[in-house]
């Protein structure tokens, strides 16, 4: 059992984090995604012993943890070359006019890190959202100190993880500090960690609770800091009319894998399926029932987890107008997630602000609408979401214009004909969306474009040459892709 | 005289915003572009008539507006040469690796806008901050319709302003209620477009009360939403000890005239003076007062912002351990700033916050530290700036780095040797800074990089390429910049 940190602690932590960054903040870039890959070589030498705690700390199979702690090596490897190729740094040169009225001075912009970051890893990504996961991986980029505050649940393998980065710091000579783990079941470490007022910016993976009650303690701070909070989102699919004709037994075949992948505990879980009243939506239910009959329940990630998923799920099919469509037909153990689909109609959703919330876990609510019309109406009034998913044909998109307008300021990801299961790792990817998705939409958690979470511009006017930082001299030490005068260019000034 | 909006009336205008936006967005870029530039015409064309009347409300001389006309449209033309050019859109393709395991999907990211965004104009800069300012331009070249709340101090310029963006929007035919321009002397009418559920995001120039305000009213909605509040900053300026030994006169001058330019009301005025207590120091002291007593006061923007200015410095001059230095010689008129020159020692400011407060005006304090260490102490305890400058020789720098790290690390620009005031609009520039200089350090709102504070990236996932939007076709129609499979090409795919 790990202790929750005292106050006093903490001050250490964040003491230390401090001093640590005005090094870090200092070195050059290759020297940050050094730092990285060796995280990633320390990853992999843990070996089996980082996936068996992993597999007894949260039920996963040892074939998704391998393959997750694969990801986060990835990721750790991707964004070090992003560090490095320091296109996240949106560098522009305007070179000085002396002879503009009035002259124009030298302007040099390029991005510095916000200080140090406080991350809160997910109980789903062990590793990929957790201690060394996207989030202490963006912030390391952008030359940020990290403080983790390892998840409870998994607790063990966070210490593991945490150790592997200390060895990876150590060879690589980092100033101490750089990297702080700290434990706390109690909401006061959050919060203080949170209020600290060092502490400049705070990355999230998790419940809507918690990220938005993070989100609030940094505005109530004197100086309020930015929360990157990915609180979750039931990713709503539509079934349009021509492509659910088309394809019904299809698409319930790929659904019910999507919605039970992972027991349903991924934030990109297909929650809401919505369809218009039609022998086809008829025959989609039947087929996505028949499917989910016989997917077996498996062991959710621990007994919050499963407590909280029947109790959500218990309370929607309680509500009026909602009808159990069927259950996995093999028995549930206590540690499990029956995989379940319900239906309700269109009316009764729009006026159910219940039927709205995450169920997380192996479930969807199938929504029949009366017509185009009410999916329309089911369209305007979503929430923000990660994602949001069309099934349809070229002319099912071309004749509902509005509707596909209305998913698409609803979202982040807009996938055409798939699942929204599945989030490769790359600068391509939006993985964010409009609250409560995340607390601010214009960033990512996901892909290289997550270090801009942590960093901010600075411009430097009037500099001689040789007192600029690397990035920006004439020179181009570095050799990046930097715009001068309006150009991207790796050419000397 | 103008009334303030009902809640009716504020109601119809952002049912009217709403309405716009959905079809402003679907608007190709060109369009945007042509509306953009149109306004910029528009202004043009409004001729004497405008100066004549901002001169009477705002008390800035002819020749100052007339440049400050001439920059807005600059912004005006140079946003929607950005928007249509699309690199603020961060484009990045990456293409479908169907034997990937798993196969990797086609991703396309792009930025899209947030949605109707309010905009509240300062009082200093009744065109480039105000109507048709950086913060309307911005929000237009994101996509998004604009809201503005006219300031009460110079309403009429403000009504001429947006009758000019109406004509330029019936000209260009844009959807009505795509510009909607509001009234209201109290706070009441701020605060219902802040809160009301269609507003995605704010922009602000102003007070840090009332940006303060703003940002805590968005994030107490039940949808925050970003504002992005430009509240001032004091502008430190650092003499270090060989420059000001070898040029005090001439930084004397130099300040004198930064001080006082505009009457002191810019957001960059260098409202404190740091240096190390020496003959040179003492040199620059009596320089710089003997040129203050040589400038008379001037008019300044309106009686509020007068009676503000005196109460400041006249609070700030009462505090134990603060000397006035000198003041303007002339007489001065009821509705005039007296330029001020007062100083005090390092350990006094250090340990008074109200001496760490903007005084909006033709003011400045002068800190005396005992050595190079107290100096570094007020750089560290500094509160986030939108610049800071160094006076200094490249020894200087070199001789004293944590002083210089702990200066970056608290303002958005940093300037050698100049003056902070002369805000260049180009995309090198960054105007913001941390908290409280703006409420989020991370954009700016000056260069075309303020469009970023109201779009959010988008990733569309395995659409058939003529579904797409033009700006993410494999033909490139619109024949720009992006980055496809990581590097940066107009090609096609």
């Amino acid at each position: 059992m790990f202790k929750d940190f005292t106050n006093k602690e903490i001050e250490e932590v964040m003491q230390q984090s401090q001093a640590a960054f005005r090094i870090y903040q200092r070195m050059p870039l290759s020297k940050r995604a050094g730092f990285m890959r060796a995280i990633a070589t320390e990853l992999e030498k843990c070996g089996d012993h980082l996936i068996h705690t992993a597999m007894k700390e949260t039920n996963l199979p040892e074939a998704r943890l391998r393959g997750e702690r694969a990801r986060t090596i990835l990721q750790l490897n991707q964004y070090a070359d992003a560090c490095e190729k320091a296109e996240w740094m949106e560098i522009s040169i305007d070179t000085a006019v002396p002879d503009k009225n009035p002259p124009k001075p030298d302007l040099r912009k390029m991005m510095v890190p916000l200080g140090p970051v406080v991350v809160f890893g997910s109980s789903n990504f062990p590793f990929a959202y957790s201690t060394a996961g996207g989030d202490t991986a963006s912030a390391l980029a952008a030359g940020c100190s990290v403080i983790v505050k390892a998840h409870p649940a998994h607790a063990e393998t966070s210490h593991i993880v945490a150790d592997a980065i200390l060895n990876a710091a150590a060879y690589q000579n980092m100033p101490e500090g750089i990297f702080q783990h700290v434990y706390g079941q109690s909401f006061e470490v959050g919060k203080a960690l949170v209020m600290h007022p060092y502490t400049k910016a705070v990355g999230f993976t998790g419940s809507y609770t918690g990220g938005k009650q993070l989100f609030d303690w940094a505005n109530q701070r004197k100086e309020p800091i930015p929360v990157f909070a990915e609180m979750g989102s039931v990713n709503p699919v539509y079934l349009l009319p021509e492509k659910l004709n088309a394809s019904a037994t299809e698409i319930a075949a790929m659904y019910a894998a999507s919605v039970t992948l992972g027991v349903g505990q991924f934030c990109t879980n297909p929650g809401l399926i919505i369809g218009i009243e039609s022998d086809a939506l008829k025959s989609f239910l039947h087929d996505l029932g028949k499917a989910i009959q016989k997917i077996p329940p498996a062991a959710m990630l621990h007994a919050g987890i499963v407590k909280a998923y029947k109790e959500n799920k218990g309370n929607a099919l309680l509500q009026d107008g909602v009808h159990l469509v069927a259950e996995s037909e093999t028995d549930v153990k206590a540690n499990e997630g029956l995989p379940t689909i319900a239906t309700v109609d269109a009316k009764t959703f729009l006026n159910n602000p219940v039927l709205h919330k995450e169920v997380f876990g192996p479930y969807s609510l199938v929504i029949r609408c009366a017509n185009a019309n009410e999916m329309l109406l089911v369209a305007q009034q979503m929430e923000g979401q990660l994602t949001s998913t069309l099934m349809a044909t070229a002319s099912d998109i071309k004749g509902h214009e509005s509707l596909v307008e209305a998913v698409k300021n609803t979202c982040g990801r807009l996938v055409m004909n798939g699942v929204p299961t599945g989030v490769e790792v790359c600068l391509s990817m939006h993985h964010g969306g409009p609250f409560p998705a995340t607390t601010d939409a214009r960033f990512t958690s996901v892909g290289a474009d997550a270090i801009k979470r942590f960093a901010r511009p600075i411009t430097y006017q009037n500099w001689s040459n040789e007192l600029l930082p690397d990035e920006l001299k004439n020179e181009n030490p570095l050799q990046i892709l930097r715009r001068v005068n309006g150009e991207w260019t790796k050419n000397r000034i």
